[in-house]
């Protein structure tokens, strides 16, 4: 009798459906499943896809138990490679330490689909992680495993445009968080001549991008990011454009968060572009400021001073207020204090955003006074967008100060506006 | 200055290549390295592929020496594990033993043709392992990539055929090594209606199979490889074929060897052809024995007695001797005994292409007389030939078995004509 | 000088923009053109191309005008064909009659784009023909040359499904005459699994299908096109589907009028459908039933006695109207008169869609009441429909017997009723 | 019963192979046959290809004789459209005069493989032609039909090289007609980075190519063909080459003799490399001058006075002989006045390759002494060759002169050279 069949049969009367699950994941790892191949690892994936959710949880928790290594034989190996530390030493050391998990991970990817299923199950336990900190120990395991199988080596660099399938354009209406995509006569217009999107793919999950980027050439900048989005807005010639403008960035993949292909991506696509268009003279984004509201409101809640029409605003109800010009310099002297100097706890901006484009080596360019008019452009910035500038020859400089001290580079009208904005100290505890 | 020109100005004048080689790759580990991407990547591969052959064994062992783990990071590592063994503590003593090697060959692999480049480098590793034991802590990083960038599932099946680019066709020219390819068209006829020929292609080496298989599809069970590879011999319809003989497998890529893909190929191909020719009733190797000859000579001078025939051919000059009718039986049974009762101190079968078909789960079916009369098959095993037998439903019980405890499963009369040479006793010592 | 250049510029200010294209034509046959290949053609096309409509109109006239055959020579040619019929007369007169037009347009077709362009080109001819009845000539040759190029043997088959291009897809948004596609949501339920789309496509007019045919793969014959047509309806297994029902068939080309695709269409994609699905027992359409409303009513006007409730129906405005129930069988039976005996001074069928189905060789099956709800199905067929059954056995003699005599092969009850009909004979006058 | 059956039946007894295939035709253009489409065109095709080569040529002979147009309607159609001459009676003029054959011709091409078949049958058709005058009506059918159906605007440039399938580039290897290819070896040279290998193709031959040409990019003008040819000559890099030379250019299918490419194929060809190569400043062939010796012989043998030495060359057996450098200017001057004056009745050149090139717009640049010193170049002409230039910019001109006078356009040196042969007069009568 085949592995699968008594497998699947010793077990359907007597355990849960996680139990089950499990059963077929130690067949997996066993000297049956070493030759049984795809077969037995399509059927266990398949199993796990049919679990109700209560048990695909509890098949995680399973997972997190077992399949881990065997603390002894780790120390046993730590010791000897103390006492005499060889490559032989270390090899059985690295050899204990890996869980069993990593090699039964491994043979699920043989499963066609499997690696997609893969990145499934790791946004599924990403999700719990919270509720469940023992999966910890899973979704380590997954992201080595990530990080090898998603090198950038292996992506696939491809210009998505009208021509591209049906399939691939639907995940990009689905997946673009950035700006909304309002259906097909949307989309249509972000794939014009004067516009590009391009995206990473893997071999092994076709039609499914991982992350992919919008970009305009324009001739000048463009000041409103709504000028950008509209589907009515005439289409010109790219040749004439001198500005590529990035305005959105999207990671489609949540199982693969940690993994990061965004600053690969920029840069490919600045160099291609900057190839084939030779008039272009700047690559910047046109990019959110997502933490500024929240951030100001509590920075005033803890006694910040502002004038009493920013109050009013701060305090308006959800929705687009109408934030009088009157307050453009005291709002954009607070976001440039808020870009420059709001920290995390270990130095890092706050802002996630500004934290990705500095740490690719991008320099804080400009704020846009209602640079983005929409709803949520405003709820979450007051309307504010910020620039970041790429350019190519000082990113690695720029990304090793950011990296050794977080030192960011910026326009010296910023770095004067958030100086003004620091003397207000309190607002940056 | 660019990261890159600063790396490359520095060091022109000062440092042998391999030195310079090595600075290249501390750079690209670097801070700076992080964000400088493939184009660094690119160029340290380069200085690499241009070190003469003494330089690129000095900068392999510069490679071993350093990027290696922190022995007292590791040992501390393992104590906070050993006293508190948790997620976080097995997670750090893991990053702790990963030593930055493997993110060093990670970012290379980012380099255009990078993963190409890292599988040459790790044949020429190999081929000087015995000479520097200390590459093998070098060795051992690469195979862990290697095993996670070369799963299964990412491997694509594909056919190879008369419409196939003539750059991959050449290859197969330049890496079949079982029945060496006489030119094109010998080539030609292998690819013929009657013969199947598959391999499997990873998408990082577009046109460079990792391993092929060649197929003939024939009206009962040719005893005679020569049959197979006359480049004259008649097309016949592959309708009516009831045999599927592999007659050759060949791994293309030395620096891959501990990543096995055979047993899936062989399978997968079985499979495949199954379903496109439901005629087919066997599927089975015409494989050589290599080391019958050798090991019979050795076990001869130690004082295993044979006939005065068979002690003759044996001393005979290499050449394809003149094997006389008469020693048949002989030679078969002192065969069946090489292949079910020679063992290595572990257990294994001598042979290895029998270690490789019995771990796969193959069957042990027959042994031909005459069965390669080339002068290869002659000096290797007197034209002598064995029939792997591979039924998809037995192959996990039988991989299990020989995986236990090196159970083999053999036809019953190859049992019988074994077990009358293991009488001979001293021949099994 | 060019060409090129000199035609350009000799013409730049004293000619009409006709008379220019025209110019440029000259130039394309002459001795020079025969050299100077796809760019001259190219601007030709280019300079037609941006032809304001009223001179667009004055250059066919033009065209109809010039670059016919010589009179004289042709009657020469005739007489001495006459006089002595043979091979070298025939050729000489075949050569003497064929408008020199055919060689421009053979030259205006090496222009990238060219086939387009010339198949735009004879859209706005057809559509102008009745207003221009010299134009004829000019159609002629493009006909001729559209019968060569556009040949069985040169066109592709392709499945269409939600994989294909967004750009051809729009393509079908675009064209469907039949039942219109209601945006992206209704394109993607017509492409599901249970559904099939295929076109014709021509290697010269890449992305741009010159006909596609829908159909929906069920169990059991649904007698409701809103049926499948909903964008809601479930998605069902194509395994289990014993109908293939044609629901609707679209020629995309305007321009190609007079060359036939659809019943290798309808016939092709029957024999693939069989293949794939082995339980498919009816291959049938769901058509339209497009001219009986407005015969109806012009046969009352004549004097056709119906009932009243049935005149009330007729007489109400346009807009579904509410068909009670009792006028069902008057209806069906004054349909089934319609389709069989409703005849053209020709004697075929008055009835558009019958005549293309009857004359490939179909049988028509059945008519259903209340088939296609739809505003407009209601306005042309107060809601009826007809199936018309293609069984690949019977079709050259269902062909045959159509083209000699007209005679349509029908099912029995259909033929009863419509014979009831005929007795009320002056409606088939 | 269907068409195919029983037509298969009824004539399968009494008559001859070639009568029944005839009798194929027949049913393949009746109303039955325009139903049946492709399955009874392929079978008529299948019947004509089993025929043994007598019952071919019968077919031929029976497929001149019926099929042919109506002579009493051709000429009351001709006189119809004699009385008057409008678009109506010349479509029916043409109409009458279409043989049936064309009709005939296109319903086979619809069978899959037609083309390529119908390619096949007029190459047939052309090497029996002079033994059967009565074909040509046959031939200018399909000659008509092809040159339709091959026009420019339906050929693919594509480039061919060693990632080209193999089964492509046997065929180049098959038909390669200026300098034969010694073998997989020698193409692989023809195809490295300093050659370029293009071809035409029609999408309806996939992989069979109508043309193929190669090129070599080389920093100066190679006197040599044999430095061309060397499959051991070191491979330069193409971007430092300043001189495209066309050394080879084939015709591949004789069926598609009278459909002209090659001066389609040069041009487009010199254009495309042109933009890749920026620094490509001379576009040239270097080709054989194939009637020199024999004219010259004809010539000497008719009283033409040349000097002793020459005269022994010219007597001396078939093979290489030793053409001594002391006749080397006798020879170029009577090469320039061969390629220059002598000329066939109607003024055109006598050789054939010196036709085609100036016919295409081209300059008869050089004659180089020991161009080829093949065996064959020798037996041509006495290992002359001749350099005929492309410039793109001259060639309507050029093309225009020859074609409306035969006017010439060579290099002043040459001119000069032909000059003074004219003045041996006899020469050239």
């Amino acid at each position: 009798m085949g592995l699968i069949d008594s497998l699947t049969q010793r077990s359907r009367f007597r355990e849960s459906a996680a139990v089950r699950t499990l059963s077929l994941c130690r067949g997996l790892i066993s000297e049956r499943g070493e030759i049984s191949g795809s077969k037995l690892a399509a059927q266990t994936l398949e199993a796990y896809a049919l679990l109700p959710d209560a048990e695909a949880e509890r098949f995680l928790t399973l997972l997190s138990e077992e399949f881990s290594p065997d603390e002894a034989r780790v120390w046993a190996a730590a010791q000897s490679y103390h006492a005499n530390p060889n490559s032989a030493t270390l090899t059985t050391l690295q050899h204990s330490i890996e869980p069993p998990r990593q090699e039964l991970f491994r043979r699920l990817n043989m499963a066609p689909g499997g690696t997609a299923m893969l990145v499934r199950l790791r946004r599924r336990l990403l999700s719990g992680l919270d509720a469940h900190p023992a999966w910890a120990s899973v979704d380590a395991d997954l992201l080595h495993l990530f990080r090898s199988w998603f090198n950038r080596g292996f992506l696939v660099l491809q210009r998505i445009d009208w021509h591209t399938p049906a399939a691939v354009l639907e995940r990009l209406i689905e997946y673009e968080a950035v700006h909304q995509i309002q259906g097909w006569h949307d989309l249509r217009r972000r794939l014009e001549g004067d516009r590009r999107c391009y995206g990473f793919f893997h071999p092994a999950l076709p039609g499914d991008p991982l992350i992919f980027i919008e970009a305009a050439l324009t001739r000048g900048l463009p000041s409103h990011v709504q000028m950008l989005l509209d589907p009515g807005s005439k289409v010109t010639s790219p040749q004439q454009a001198d500005h590529a403008v990035f305005y959105s960035i999207t990671n489609c993949q949540l199982g693969l968060r940690g993994v990061s292909f965004g600053n690969f991506l920029i840069k490919q696509v600045a160099e291609d572009l900057g190839r084939e268009f030779p008039n272009l003279r700047t690559f910047l984004t046109l990019s959110p400021v997502p933490g500024f509201r929240d951030w100001l409101q509590t920075r005033v809640e803890h006694g910040l001073s502002v004038s009493a029409q920013l109050r009013a605003v701060i305090n308006s109800p959800l929705g687009p207020p109408d934030v009088p010009a009157a307050i453009e310099t005291e709002l954009l002297t607070l976001c440039a204090g808020y870009l420059l100097h709001a920290k995390r706890s270990n130095r890092a901006p706050v802002d996630a955003v500004a934290r990705f484009h500095l740490a690719n080596g991008a320099r804080l360019e400009r704020i846009n006074w209602m640079g983005d008019s929409s709803r949520t452009g405003m709820q979450r910035s007051f309307g504010l967008t910020a620039n970041y500038v790429y350019r190519l020859r000082e990113l690695e400089e720029n990304h090793e100060a950011y990296a050794r001290e977080f030192r960011i580079v910026a326009a010296s009208s910023l770095k004067r506006l958030g100086a003004r904005a620091q003397r207000l100290r309190r607002a940056f505890v």
